[in-house]
């Protein structure tokens, strides 16, 4: 096939968005693509997962992220891949255009001419195979001018999605012209559409080459490519990531590629997507890759239904959820945050959470584990002058050099093995071994192991915030509230 | 008054019952009368303050009680009253009846004329002044040979409660006769009774003589009378419990004191009970204790309710619990177990329970917070070779001298000082200091403070079941499970 011989084709990953609609289990701090919640990966791991089954082990994905998610977004791209890949961080959120326009931008500095296939992170599609086949189909459509969106066949007629109405078939191609856009049309309008048929939904994928993109971003979104192009003109490195101007890409048009360039430009063309898609995008969503029973419930994890129909249940493995005599509900728990609303409802949940927001909860935004570039860590308990944690340390992994004014520590080694400083003192600490850690004394943690350091730490003292710590040395170039 | 001058009125409290209707906040482990959840006391601890208040500081009440709830039951005696009271610890379980028996039984051992006030352990009355001033007006009824119910004016035609249909004043007293029970009406004959007045309804509280109710239990409870009296012929002392004959007090029927006795007996008064009353049966009952809203909703602990109405929110106060465009519904919140139903099925939430033992649910029966004669324990977090438990010790608490065979133990003291022996080595432990047991040694934890000892043990080993311990030597005459 000319274009994979030609052009290799570079996926795009975006990898921003809250998936605020499905909290409590995404929040800011851990968004949806990034949580493990089906096969023990997250759907950005099976997204690189499957481009990497369709496009080849050696691909150099350029990921789309946010600050605050790169180290996660580095850890699993570095655990599906081997190699980060090139990940830009966008300095905040400015919708899909200027992410599109933001990967051209740096595209180009390569290979004006290069296929880019633009994936968004938080997708599920089960079927690797069927995805790699239609990519293959679009290529030549791609390579031949056309911007490529992939349809897929409309099973209901839902309000949520954007549908393409077809056009003539491309004489030797998979793919149709397209007649028409509709965005997330009412339901009358949506069975309509289903009912003449030749409709797809618009899986938000795309396939395109650089510069016949940059051209349509030049005619449709030009002050968005001005603002992206001035921001990405010097990508700065920091570690295995990208910066780029905060400033300058600030001044982009915050808007959907769809709305931007997709529905104005003339060259666009669409394919059939032949493959299975779930945009993950609600709680009802979600529960379609639950277990489910003749009631026509979804449950996930620990759940006891008695005399309940049609209801989502999730429940965190480490309690159980019980639900008696409902109908229709969505029902979510998770340690420390639970979520009751209607299934018909589902869209809606972001009200909730800002809700939450507006009521000071840290639950709205912060989840319990919180993602470091060394590992992780959650919290076990709190006390008056205490407080407990569980902490991981990835192999290779190091915490900055540090010490604390209010707070001595107490850790024990429960899995793996640590390498701990303390003031001139450099020992090794073993699964079954402590180690105690003065206040005010400078000391360092890291992982010399090949298996991930398990510990729990004690901290006792009279002020415990995050914020009592004093680093001397870091690897990861991290701010103070990282 | 004579009543009270001639003969002290002894409390009999009944703190048997599981209140399974309040599940996941109460479970067989910890049931709803032994939990602090009204401003920090427990319903047992609200009904002996208010026993106190009305009788008197120096009331030595009979306390019936399971064996599995002794521990609890006798720190909480302690904590309200100084002294824990005479408590008896029911073999089983054997409904009302053969524990008013019990309580006559063991009250005529002293005194055949002793005034007897029975109370649930489980109901919610604030007034402590008003149900003192009618006890007293009770008492001389009691005295001249009446059984003593006391009637609540109902509020709702209820289908839950037994109901009592008032005769005639008896003269000269507060009184009046009973001329019929009617036992859980259906809605239209609850509702008849209100509207033609003169009833009220039970609210399980009695006073009598010893001797009268003996006669009475001679007349309608005779077997039962007679299993009880073989049973508690020779009480066993325990520490500070009492414990009967298993065997024989098994041979009882299990009935309610109302059905046995107050139903049949010819000698039942009832004086009207002006204080409040709450049987807190079911989370609708509870909820009336609750914070509210203009929407009809009740919420206690952390929760957000977001186009909510008439909806029962708990949650626990490490969690928060979020309800969107939900009507009618109780959700209540524990960090290790959900329940969502409709309110208007909370009597039914035993069904739910039943469905968690089916199910082989632990927490079906079990709270996350395990109490011991020592003190309490609950569970942090559980790993594949360790687990991390937070300890409380009470001042003078002592823990069985024993050894694992299986696991090490780490200890971090966060409050208070410990004696902590390991071998033949006796140490004191205090804040922010650890200490190490290996596996196979014996030792012992003391608290020989004044105030809680809090201290997180962090168990690493092949094998943490609580039943690997071998205990050398015990202060509480315990069963190797507890």
């Amino acid at each position: 096939m000319a274009a994979s011989e030609n052009h290799r084709i570079v996926p795009v990953v975006l990898c921003g968005g809250g998936g605020e609609r499905l909290w409590p289990l995404s929040r800011t701090s851990l968004a949806k693509q990034l949580i493990r919640l089906h096969e023990n990966r997250s759907l950005f791991e099976a997204t690189i997962d499957r481009l990497a089954a369709s496009l080849g082990n050696d691909i150099v994905p350029i990921v789309l992220t946010g600050a605050g998610d790169r180290f996660v977004v580095a850890e699993q791209m570095r655990a599906r891949l081997g190699n980060p890949g090139k990940i830009i961080l966008e300095p905040m959120r400015r919708d899909t255009a200027a992410a599109v326009a933001l990967a051209v931008t740096i595209a180009m500095q390569d290979d004006p001419t290069a296929l880019l296939l633009v994936c968004p992170a938080d997708h599920l599609i089960e079927d690797a195979r069927a995805f790699g086949r239609v990519v293959a189909d679009a290529a030549p459509v791609a390579e031949a001018g056309r911007i490529v969106t992939f349809g897929v066949e409309p099973t209901e007629p839902a309000t949520g999605y954007g549908y393409i109405r077809a056009g003539a078939p491309i004489e030797g191609t998979a793919a149709l012209t397209v007649d028409r856009f509709v965005e997330k049309p009412d339901r009358e309008r949506a069975e309509a559409m289903i009912a003449s048929g030749g409709h797809f939904w618009n899986a938000g994928i795309f396939l395109f080459r650089a510069d016949v993109m940059h051209a349509a971003l030049r005619t449709h979104f030009a002050e968005g490519l001005a603002a992206v192009e001035e921001a990405a003109r010097e990508p700065i490195p920091d570690l295995e990531f990208w910066r780029i101007d905060e400033t300058a890409f600030g001044a982009a048009p915050k808007i959907s590629i769809d709305y931007a360039v997709i529905e104005k430009a003339d060259n666009v063309a669409v394919v059939p997507a032949r493959f299975d898609w779930n945009d993950v995008g609600s709680w009802v969503a979600l529960a379609t890759t639950f277990r489910g029973d003749s009631a026509g419930n979804a449950m996930r994890g620990p759940s006891v239904l008695v005399e309940t129909s049609d209801t989502v249940v999730y429940s965190d493995p480490r309690m159980v959820t019980a639900t008696f005599g409902v109908e229709g509900l969505v029902v979510a728990a998770t340690p420390d945050a639970v979520l009751v609303a209607p299934k018909a409802r589902a869209q809606e949940i972001r009200k909730v959470v800002a809700e939450l927001r507006q009521a000071k909860r840290k639950e709205a935004d912060l989840h319990p584990e919180v993602f470091r570039p060394w590992g992780s860590y959650h919290g076990l308990v709190e006390g008056d002058r205490y407080q407990v944690k569980k902490i991981r340390v990835k192999p290779g992994g190091r915490l900055s050099l540090q010490r604390h004014n209010h707070r001595a520590e107490h850790w024990i080694v429960v899995r793996g093995t640590a390498e701990v400083t303390i003031g001139e003192e450099i020992k090794m600490v073993t699964e079954n071994e402590s180690v105690y850690i003065p206040i005010g004394a400078n000391h360092r943690l890291e992982n010399p192991g090949k298996i991930d350091l398990e510990l729990i730490e004690v901290q006792t003292g009279s002020y415990l915030g995050e914020d009592d710590i004093i680093r001397i040395s870091d690897d990861y170039n991290r701010t103070p509230a990282e």
